[in-house]
């Protein structure tokens, strides 16, 4: 039997981030700022540091990771690739079923991709304090590990309702060094409005996001910055290491093509890191099915309009071109926290007008039956967000099956569940439900962008 | 620099357990029955399946490891070999400090390395159900993982506090397939005998383990095995899976020599599976300091005598030749549970009073403050068991910085600590406390083995 981990040496890790940017078949939308301008670099300095401001608006396809970021990187990096052998042999499929696994990193997932080098981007620009918002707290927990590292201060508002459920993630956090306060808080304008209205709301993402960037921006010294864990460009760039890496994974397993690549997709950063690098190919010829998927209850990319819309609930960010279900939809309670997101990434949006991708969305209840098969079979327990991309996986796997195609399918197994278990204890209580959506719910006030590069694309059926 | 992650393929990995057994100066003493006579195998039938008996019994050096268990072991062995260059570098030591990463397995800890050879050894026996006990639930996760892979039933009795107090550890186990029971429970003799009389216990370890030896030995079907996760020979022979792959990691490393091994000490289980490679290099005549540690709230090696004991507070099992703090010796409250026992298994015991070990005790202070030193340096968040062992590898570097020598220091990071975080939160908030026992609680009643093998070796001084 064939190898069940493929690694790769240190010596052999990326050296350039790929940038899907420059190879997209039509120039990105711009994001749009007051008056309906597009947005100019000085316009987010107070924001982001400059080094990072010239990345998010670059249109370069490769770009060289720093060493002092490698060296950092090595603590988890080259992610073993792992070949599903049992898996396979569970489903009876013929096609290869090949995973990264991100879950050994050190806070667990995907994120300190990008979290490290925001980390020292900002430091390198003599920044020395970070701020951000965390949800569910994978991302808060990812950035607060990168600035540990670096030493530098990281501030979290964690939204308050997963403050009080998940205190073992704002305990990651605060191992790491961190200061994670419950939002909305009393150290912002927008907290303490949300406060004197409601004081005894949950919080949400949208508000987290108002204060995070308040606490950046306000701060007199200059030394302050924000920090997003998904959506932007850059973010997506960072990412593009996972399927970089993976390409050189499957040559050295011997594969000579890919057939399927999947990636679970909440603001997009996980699913585009791994297949940007496949969409590549495919842009110059090569036939890959490129599967982002998503949770029914939450379909932006199955179900919304390509409109410009804002990033937070609040209106602070400016208009940006994506899958939108608008910034005033709440999606509901699904435990994928990761995937609750109204918007989805410029990149991945205007990779689905183009057809390049097929977005699919799943239920929890398949996401949760798919992760417990994983468990029994692969071994690991997967984020929630992931199972999602598991569900997909099986789909495939049997489809192949039914076809008798030798596939191979690659996938991003994107972070552990360890720090989720709750959503099990529902699923394996028969507790947990889906929430399908009315269809009206669907239809939301925002206009559709007209005039669409290529918009013959969207015909095609395939999104 | 030199690279942060050795790896192994799988192609390298040991294919046959070391047992230290075959090595010792002196031949370990056995296990005693009833009446004081040598328990034979045929009595421990109804408890372990007799080929996992042949492994306990056996005094053969290398034993062939199953080609199936390999196959299993893949899914995350061989573990990488971790160079610790930002320790060395915060430290400023001129010592090279290599550790072990065994939190990259799917329980997160290194006691799957025993789980899956026991499980797949009792399905080998056509046994269909297993039974066990856990504390703090590194172990019960494990054989719930390893079950799970293997398709055995796996019922796990879980002292009721931690049962309480760790919600997500019970939620591993059942989310791999297991039934996860809190001890003392209505399900055997011993647990309803306790409870009568006290039924609000929090319940302990000692009661655990009678209820799941019940559970397995009154089984009319013949059909369910006990499993112990530290402790016994088999369980030490399987581990040592990780100081051979040390130690081709070390050659692939370029090291020619080590000059220290450290590891963390409960059961004794980890410390053996990395130390007991080396042990025979110094029972060869190579100069290496071998430090397990303990707790100095159940300081076993360093201040118990070495004494025929039980293994468990309702005297079910054979009377083990040990360091022993006695049976009925309750450690205080910390928060590395795996470290609270009363015993040390037979052989790392009969190693330390061959003068072939150096044990050391820390305060669980100390221990947190080096693992925040090291999630802050290695990224990673340790199990505080691990923690220990953390502590003196520090010590250890400081000390070759002070002499000014190039010392190898090689450590087994034994576990993640991601499921242990209020002990962070305890030490973080300042709440966290040494527990120093006084001078006359460590004198028990048991009676010192006399007539040692090499007593000589007690007056060495090494120990």
């Amino acid at each position: 039997m064939s190898d069940t981990k493929i690694f790769l040496q240190e010596k052999d890790i990326p050296r350039q981030w790929y940038n899907l940017a420059a190879d997209l078949p039509t120039p990105l939308l711009p994001p749009l700022g007051p008056g309906g301008k597009p947005v100019t670099p000085d316009m987010l300095a107070p924001v982001f540091p400059m080094n990072l401001i010239e990345l998010e608006v670059s249109t370069e396809r490769w770009i060289d990771i720093p060493e002092e970021i490698l060296q950092l990187l090595y603590l988890w990096r080259p992610t073993p690739l792992y070949r599903a052998h049992r898996l396979e042999e569970f489903l009876g499929t013929p096609a290869r079923i090949y995973y990264k696994n991100e879950g050994v990193s050190p806070p667990g997932s995907h994120k300190p991709n990008t979290a490290i080098p925001q980390a020292w981007y900002n430091k390198q620009f003599g920044i020395q304090r970070m701020t951000t918002e965390t949800g569910a707290g994978q991302w808060g927990s990812a950035l607060a590990f990168a600035c540990g590292l670096l030493g530098l201060e990281c501030k979290v508002f964690m939204v308050r309702i997963s403050y009080d459920q998940k205190p073992y993630r704002r305990l990651m956090m605060e191992t790491w060094g961190a200061t994670c306060t419950p939002s909305p808080s009393e150290e912002t304008q927008a907290g303490k409005q949300i406060l004197a209205k409601n004081p005894d709301t949950p919080g949400s993402l949208g508000i987290a996001i108002s204060e995070a960037i308040e606490a950046a921006v306000t701060d007199q010294s200059g030394k302050t910055r924000y920090s997003l864990g998904s959506v932007l460009n850059h973010v997506l760039l960072h990412q593009s290491i996972i399927g970089l890496e993976a390409k050189k994974q499957l040559k050295k397993a011997g594969e000579k093509k890919v057939d399927v690549v999947i990636g679970c997709a909440g603001g997009g950063s996980n699913f585009a890191g791994t297949a940007f690098p496949f969409v590549a190919d495919k842009i110059a010829g090569a036939k890959i099915d490129i599967i982002p998927v998503e949770p029914t209850s939450c379909p932006t990319m199955t179900r919304a309009p390509f409109a410009y819309d804002h990033g937070d609930t609040a209106e602070m960010t400016p208009l940006l071109p994506m899958h939108t279900l608008g910034h005033s939809f709440v999606p509901p309670p699904i435990h994928a926290g990761g995937l609750r997101y109204h918007g989805m990434a410029p990149l991945v949006s205007q990779a689905i007008v183009e057809g390049l991708l097929a977005p699919r969305a799943y239920g929890q209840l398949t996401c949760y039956e798919a992760a417990i098969t994983w468990a029994k079979t692969e071994g690991f327990i997967s984020a929630p967000e992931t199972s999602h991309a598991i569900a997909a996986v099986i789909d495939e796997a049997k489809k192949a099956k039914q076809e008798g195609k030798e596939k191979v399918i690659l996938f991003n197994w994107s972070g552990h569940g360890l720090m989720d278990l709750t959503g099990y204890e529902s699923y394996l209580r028969g507790k947990l439900v889906d929430y399908p959506l009315p269809e009206k719910e669907m239809a939301n006030s925002l206009t559709a962008i007209k005039g669409l590069p290529k918009a013959e694309a969207r015909k095609s059926g395939k999104w």
